[in-house]
């Protein structure tokens, strides 16, 4: 399906020779000053050649509201989004190469298994051009959550091939238990990141370790893979909609929903898997010295009076996210991305029908690493399944404000038990 | 949400200690024959206690088809399926310490935070009986893709704590590239899988050495994660929902919703973006020679004549799913589990209202590694997954081929290119 | 599909034969009190032989809560409930006539039709046992919306046959126009309507009339149908989501779900057709003079503050929602039910095949005019869409709470138009 | 929400003064030739002025594909489609009347009350453009139900006003007993409609009726509502998905969401709950003489073997409905739309605070029936429902068709029963 999330719903359309890609956006609250100025940016770090630009002005990629504003303010009705596409020709069916053989490891061939009609792009809609759409939506998204709760989005590239900024250690199996990893987990911003590209790894040793690798396969017209970590600050606790739609779950969705994605962790993740519960256990600690930075302090969260969490945790293995649901903590996840099927070397494949074998190679220039472009695209995910998970939360809370208060259900006197609790059934 | 899937839709319902859990299958196709005896081997492989199972008549965890079927076939109305719990009695609120204090790294404290209102079990519905009506629709949909497809899926341990299956070595950064992973991956079955009780782990030195550690664990009172991989064979080709209902999306999205996983890595996974492009592409070949194993060869789609796909991959570093669709070749994808959070060890924690510290500790027996009884459930949210993903690709089949037929778009014949295609754009 | 409602999820099972029948709801808010003794009284009422009840203890379609509370308090989980069937044997398929052949405008034929298999009660899920579910499910919604806002639901039966209560004339072709409809629907009661059994039709002479009229039938074999009215008292205005889930079109989705419906009408209605706009158009004026019935002076919103609509209109052709939103009036719409297929006389058919004609009598007693039983299933309903469109409805005004304030959007001051506005675009 | 649909989803997006109105239509099956072509008949049918209309090349509300299709062929992925709106300047917020008062029975005061934002112009997703996105989508719907089925959706005037085509009589309260109704219904067409316009009642007589009352009513800067009747001609049977989705649920759904309905019924609706049982019943008959229609001969079902229904009904009281599913025989029903809320008259309301009382009229020419024109919208609605219970059904018989064989389920020997079948239970 084309539409992602249940109450802020984005349904994206488009390929790469069709008139224009685009989204619609049903669900976004009314009220809400939004222009094409808040959308942009985020648009303009997606493109291609991003070590290139020079200018904030960038013509390509512009991005056109449609419809659901007026006069730069959301009217709570769907907002229709589209980018021109500056190709609109689709190439004509001639006897070619690429008509004949699909290209190995690419969406080619499955495109065709599932809809029994060839476009002309091979897996047109397996194009990087459909990710507009969802960083549009994603735009809208973020600037409501940090209005709201001052909630701060920010993805970085953790690894190009081997080269790891954080590599797993016997002591760190996993990044979770790394001083360096959750200091800047806990401070690093899009504009850090910026400074580092064309990588977009924020630190300088390993960045250029990875501007090396890539200029390596660059010139051995080959390709190379990578991770991206994402952190979610600032997000109110109670997010997350068990038992299918946990937070983690719809996160791991929308993560493995981008082109070229082959893995997800949360939190600690699979080193964590390593780690014994005794150290994997987060403790519950007193939030009451919590510092409030100050775009939460601002939001209309702390406006509006929403009580801050009074727990928080002195480590944070879980990833901010617990029994399926946010606990107040930063939230982190690392996304892995394979290797570019396109590659300008000879590879083999075989024809569509399977009668012959034979060579293809892609001419031109490509790209040789997808993961610095892929970092707005997983903010922009990241942003849709907060959002959406945001909107269910506030619902049930306000819907249960409305009833009588009970009677106390915790209990908060002097305990007499003898600290011991029963295990429960499983 | 407690919806899970599109076309095959389960709902669950039930914690602890309510009356009954248990769930409702909507969409289930008419016509199968279908009694508990389908469902139930299933439910006792995921009871507790796995080790000391002696006879298959274990009454425990017995589930009752409520509506949906007559004299043992389905309708094609809706299947109702329950349990009935054991210990119905909430636990009374007294002053007790659990009621007092969240339990380090369970969902007592999100729950509370999402919901406001404490059930005695802590984080109820967060409790693995969840997962019964899971495992209970999830078998109903194996036997239709069984029966349908041949589809068979295996999932077992490939690693507890540090001890792994497949160990990553420099050579094999991903087990995709491990021939003795891939042999297995094509060949293991369930019966082999449990002959390897308790841990399920298929491999006599290492499966001895998982036991080993976990008995190690349980002797300190402490608990270890692991990972469970999963195969799912004789799937059909053109399966999955771009752009946002990839296959491999709705696949991390089921598993990261079980409860304590961690991570998600499908095909060559976060190993894989280590590997070059000019590796990692899988070449295309005839698939003239494939040998259809019998399962397949007698299954409905078999009999209905549904032509088998064309061209296979040489390697499946893909993990059977190119372009967030299925290419015919084994998936097969690998899940982290977390050291369950509840030990026998005292753990640091901080009463509900951040007001005092405490200390808490399980009482009884409690299990060091979920691990091995996690293999049913993931093997049941795989087959959820697949099953949805089966019909919304049936339907949009049948619904083209009553289409009039069109010129052909794809050329077969001899190529005139040079082999050289352009890069699409981004 | 058997789920109704996006945000307060219903999803129902069972059919005549089986073990039992019920629902699953998600989306219930937490924290309200909740036990069996909220929904009987509604099972109850929709029992068949409501004539005959004597004693509020009936034993029969007795339901029972599987989860999602505990100490009697929802926990915000599912709340699973069922009702068992007494008789749970399908009829063995012997060579009887009713397998052969198909009863007249009854579901057996389409049945088969759609899912190729016939159960052994011909349309096994069309009969009226699946309401069970639906009205558990509307009771609690019913009460949650009775806390919270003082929102009375109230059905009652307006015709039988062509005995009308409110009979159409040329001076109010649409009981909008009468003043004694619009006082009944300000102040009906569910005891005032059941004080009218059998027929529920809260006038005494049309009352007698129509039972008149059903014994007539009834002795004659045969069957008739009749109409329900049903009026949503005191709910808040800004409920429905256009376009497509306008809130007369949810209600009408929901009533023409119901077995046996053949028509809805909103308001005014097919007669309002017919009225000139100019009288038709509901004017404006203050709310200011509007006294709160003691329910919604109650209720949570009041407590909470929510402030109340500053507008009321004159008259009520609208029927309480303009622009597919409800305004604050009252809610009424009518729905049709046609005369039960099964009935004594002997009818022609054919057999499935369509080889060989035959005639068909149903034999035992059967309900000559379901209208009656219906009331509580329509109240049901109606409960099911408000409900869900005010879970709705708080969502995106809480979301839009945590927004900075806008400049001021509405002028309030003097006017200096002329008092003429442009037609808009169509 | 703003997507209708589960398997053919339809989302909308757009008012009166944003750059565009438009959809997404995901869930086209791939494969089907499709140019703007085949969209533009229904949307110039839908403009205003179709009296005026002098050629079919106007260029007003002129639709473009910007996605989802490729040299004329639909790919299977989402379909974007955009029409251009003319003035897309939102008018200034001025003191003016129209930004103090709400229109009577408009949807200006719902919209702020909902929204809690003023678009200029007033309840702007209220306005007849949105309709322009369910137009175009239900145009390639209608192709593919033509092609697939040979089904036919023909939408005519059947009362403006008092003015019927068919005025119930005491012999015929419901036209589903007046032969002439019948007979229209089986064979009216979208031409001959059209050459009825303005009003698009197929009758000389009563169409010069209704043009002379809609004329009086202008002339007296009135307005006046009245009735559209549907049909929908070759459906197969067994569509529709009880028990909520009904396929009588989901028209009265689909058509209640159209802006200014009042009333839904289906086949014989509220005229049809004063018949008897003994009549209102449909007997069966056998079809093997039915005479299929070209369309149905020559579509994709005929061709590929789809066995036709074995019965029909000798009357057509259901309206091609029965328990919620389709029995093959034509489906009618008929929509009431109430008279246009914008009149030239002066009208009292009072300022949206409740301030101050009021005098509003409309300035301008404004439509003083909508009927005619809502022809093409209902016709676009229904096959919207249809599209979406078709690709459901199909899904449903293909899965079913994988299975291997049940023994037979249907007896269709000689009866030996005594025609008399038990009443199931309630």
């Amino acid at each position: 399906m084309s539409t992602f999330g249940q109450y802020y719903r984005v349904t994206t359309y488009g390929e790469s020779h069709c008139r224009s890609v685009g989204c619609i956006v049903d669900g976004c609250p009314p009220g809400m000053e939004l222009t094409e100025e808040d959308i942009q940016p985020q648009m303009t770090r997606r493109r291609p050649g991003q070590s290139n630009i020079t200018t904030p002005r960038n013509e390509k990629d512009k991005v056109f509201i449609q419809s659901g504003t007026e006069f730069g303010v959301t009217l709570g009705t769907p907002i229709g989004m589209m980018v021109l596409n500056e190709d609109q020709r689709p190439k004509d069916y001639g006897n070619l190469t690429m008509d004949r053989f699909p290209r190995p490891s690419h969406a080619d061939w499955t495109y065709l298994e599932k809809y029994g009609v060839k476009a002309s792009s091979g897996g047109g809609r397996s194009s990087a051009r459909e990710t507009i759409g969802r960083v549009a939506a994603g735009a809208i998204a973020e600037k409501y959550l940090r209005l709201a709760y001052g909630i701060e989005i920010v993805a970085f590239t953790t690894s190009v091939g081997n080269v790891h900024l954080f590599p797993p250690t016997p002591e760190h199996p996993s990044p979770s238990t790394n001083p360096a990893f959750l200091s800047l987990v806990n401070s690093i911003d899009r504009k850090t990141v910026d400074s580092y590209l064309p990588v977009r790894c924020p630190d300088t040793e390993a960045s250029q370790k990875m501007v090396d690798l890539i200029s390596d396969f660059r010139d051995r017209h080959d390709s190379i893979g990578g991770t991206v970590t994402c952190v979610i600050r600032n997000c109110p606790s109670g997010l997350g909609e068990p038992c299918f739609d946990k937070l983690e779950a719809t996160l791991a969705h929308a993560m493995l929903s981008i082109p070229a994605t082959k893995g997800f962790e949360i939190g600690s993740g699979f080193g964590g898997c390593e780690v014994p519960g005794s150290t994997h256990n987060d403790p519950f600690v007193s939030a009451s010295d919590v510092q409030l930075p100050s775009s939460v302090a601002e939001s209309g969260a702390a406006r509006s009076g929403t009580p801050r969490p009074r727990l928080t945790t002195k480590t944070n293995y879980s990833g901010g996210i617990q029994g399926g649901i946010s606990n107040g903590a930063p939230i982190y996840f690392r996304v892995g991305f394979k290797p570019a099927a396109t590659i300008g070397q000879e590879q083999q494949t075989a024809t569509y029908d399977g009668s012959e074998e034979g060579i293809l190679a892609a001419k031109g220039r490509h790209d040789p690493c997808v993961v610095p472009r892929a970092i707005p695209i997983v903010e922009a995910m990241a942003a849709l399944v907060i959002m959406d998970a945001v909107l269910a939360q506030q619902a049930r809370h306000t819907a249960k404000s409305l009833l009588p208060p009970l009677k106390q259900t915790v209990n908060s006197g002097k305990p007499t038990g003898n600290g011991v609790t029963e295990t429960e059934k499983v």
